[in-house]
């Protein structure tokens, strides 16, 4: 059973703006089957303020406004406090109602509301949208144990693995549900930060277990200019957004050696190639239709031409300078996703004694912790099993 | 029964560059239990000397001799007479080596001869590769119909279709070996000429029907920077060739409106969509895992960030002028390929009353004739059925 329904709530609609935007959700939702039971307007937390977190708290502060019978048009965004030309960060959103620090020029909402405390911001919360560097989830996921409402659902916008025991990894989604003991959904696409936040057109997946759910999740994200389709294939979303970060750190490689487009293309494939077969032998049941979705060529394609694993691995490329100066230097305080995702992925696949049936990523990792050179990666293109 | 075989010539490999290349040849040969039934080396003739077809005369020019046991190193190259500041470009080819219309700056082998009559270029040939635009296909096969070996083979490298009678579009391939009545694979994949001429790393795609004839001509083309992977499916691999150039049209669209990499993946996304879906309905046995070969995805991406026709459409969109005009600015010679393969699926689309099927492909022929403008390709993206 779906923990998460809408009741309708047959409130006058008042507003010039709402009518078209509520009959079309109505529309859809009988359309579709779709199980409403709001009790009351569900309230909506984003766990995370960095250039996507704030991107995302725009968007659900703007389709919350839209539908205020279904949602709390009030969306706590969690901040982890920094202080910006003298001044607190939570203070210049709060008042300025713009993140100076990750995603300049750009108004949110006013009922977007920096909150510094995990706990205070998500009190109450029925929707947890995740969205934070995958190496602190576990970490605020043990705060908020205990502090969450049961029926409350996640979704996490994380790309990234965990490492665990025994030489496996694990799904962050796994991990938010595993502490949390909520359930989790995903949502990942070809969604470079700043094009979203400037509301150029793009598609992103959620990938939910529970379809009738995800249906309903669709709602608290999609715009006109941010669409997105739903799948049941939850892992296989969740993957591709982890290994993605990967496959882009090889095509900056590519950049900074100076190949053109074809060499990237190659590059793409053949780490899509390796992206599916990871999922068959660790996934089973994964779909290779959800490849096809926007979370899997269409977002490798955009990290491997505009994301900032491509852009710092270029610059790596072309100076040989270490890869956390760089990562410093470029990306203003984000963090690189693709070296240690390479990390985490080899650990399993060196654990397993497979290293060598994933040359793509494997030659990644190798090159970023020195023990391979950057031109390596042209070796292993060459004799890819792929052309076998 | 395969019409194109080998026979193993044993004759002393007396060059040193050659036992490796001639040993890894046969030992692969011996591994996947092709039939090698050479009675002569065999002669190959490239029909066409453009931009690719100068590039692809070079690799074939090296790979026969590399391995002159089983080709003939002299390529004969068909070249449509032009005039370059007062000299006949046949002349200049071979005597400086250079195609200075269409490939400057990159050495041709000597081995590669231009020849202006096409019965002349391709007599006694044993594999003919077409590589010319598709508009001319017909003419130049019913002027080799008669001239050429029985036991010929074609390789096309085109991309297009051509408007049938009653409605429909025939592929390139179709035409060749039925007007000429000889088999015909085809070869496509993530290749701009100019970087293939610059031995930058790279794969394609052989389609052939017949899996051991395509382990064959793997050779003919093969090399350390050009890697190649055998279908079957010949059909998906032609239709890709064809049908991403309307694709990279409406990436040109977006990248001219002004729209960054999210936009334009979500283009090459739904592009790739109806590409799937119209090889579904019109080519039944179709198989998905095509698309993920350098054919597919990777041609795709490669076309829609490099290719000529993302270029023309990208000045059409931000200058509003012709098509026809900015392809002769900008294209010095080179053919527009997206436009009129847009015109010929609209024709067939239009016949079925299946143009709401195909919303991409439609608008991009619609935009191109001027009954739609560039802007409205946003609102096929934004009502895409794919989203439903």
């Amino acid at each position: 059973m779906c923990i998460f329904r809408f009741k309708l709530n047959l409130r006058f609609l008042c507003f010039i703006c709402r009518p078209t935007y509520e009959q079309k959700y109505r529309s859809y939702v009988g359309q579709n089957n779709i199980n409403l039971n709001i009790m009351a307007p569900k309230k909506i937390c984003v766990i995370g303020s960095g250039n996507w977190g704030t991107v995302i708290a725009k968007i659900v502060g703007t389709t919350s406004l839209n539908l205020p019978s279904e949602f709390d048009p009030t969306i706590n965004m969690w901040v982890f406090e920094e202080i910006v030309d003298g001044e607190k960060l939570s203070h210049i959103i709060n008042t300025r109602h713009e993140n100076v620090k990750y995603l300049k020029g750009i108004q949110l909402p006013e009922k977007v509301v920096a909150v510094t405390d995990v706990i205070e911001a998500s009190a109450g919360a029925d929707i947890l949208i995740f969205v934070l560097p995958h190496q602190f989830v576990r970490g605020v996921c043990e705060k908020l144990k205990g502090h969450v409402k049961p029926d409350c659902v996640a979704v996490t916008l994380i790309k990234g693995f965990e490492v665990a025991e025994g030489g496996g990894i694990l799904l962050i989604s796994t991990v938010i549900s595993s502490i949390l003991n909520i359930r989790t959904a995903v949502l990942m696409g070809a969604n470079i930060a700043n094009e979203v936040a400037l509301e150029h057109y793009c598609e992103a997946t959620i990938g939910c277990s529970d379809y009738q759910l995800g249906q309903s999740l669709k709602f608290v994200f999609e715009t006109s200019y941010f669409r997105i389709v739903v799948v049941e294939d939850v892992l296989t979303v969740e993957v591709c957004g982890a290994l993605k970060n990967v496959v882009a750190t090889a095509a900056g490689f590519s950049d900074g050696l100076g190949y053109g487009d074809n060499t990237k293309a190659a590059v793409i494939r053949l780490g899509l190639m390796e992206m599916i077969r990871f999922c068959e032998l660790f996934y089973p049941g994964s779909k290779l239709q959800t490849f096809f979705e926007s979370c899997g060529i269409a977002d490798l394609i955009t990290t491997c031409y505009g994301g900032r694993n491509r852009k710092v691995a270029e610059a790596f490329a072309r100076t040989g300078r270490p890869l956390d100066v760089l990562e410093k230097e470029i990306l203003n305080g984000q963090l690189l996703q693709g070296p240690p995702t390479a990390a985490e992925v080899n650990h399993m696949l060196k654990a397993k004694n497979m290293e060598d049936q994933f040359p793509l990523f494997t030659a990644v990792h190798k090159i970023c912790i020195g023990e391979q050179q950057v031109g390596d990666l042209l070796v292993c293109l060459k004799n890819h099993p792929e052309h076998k």
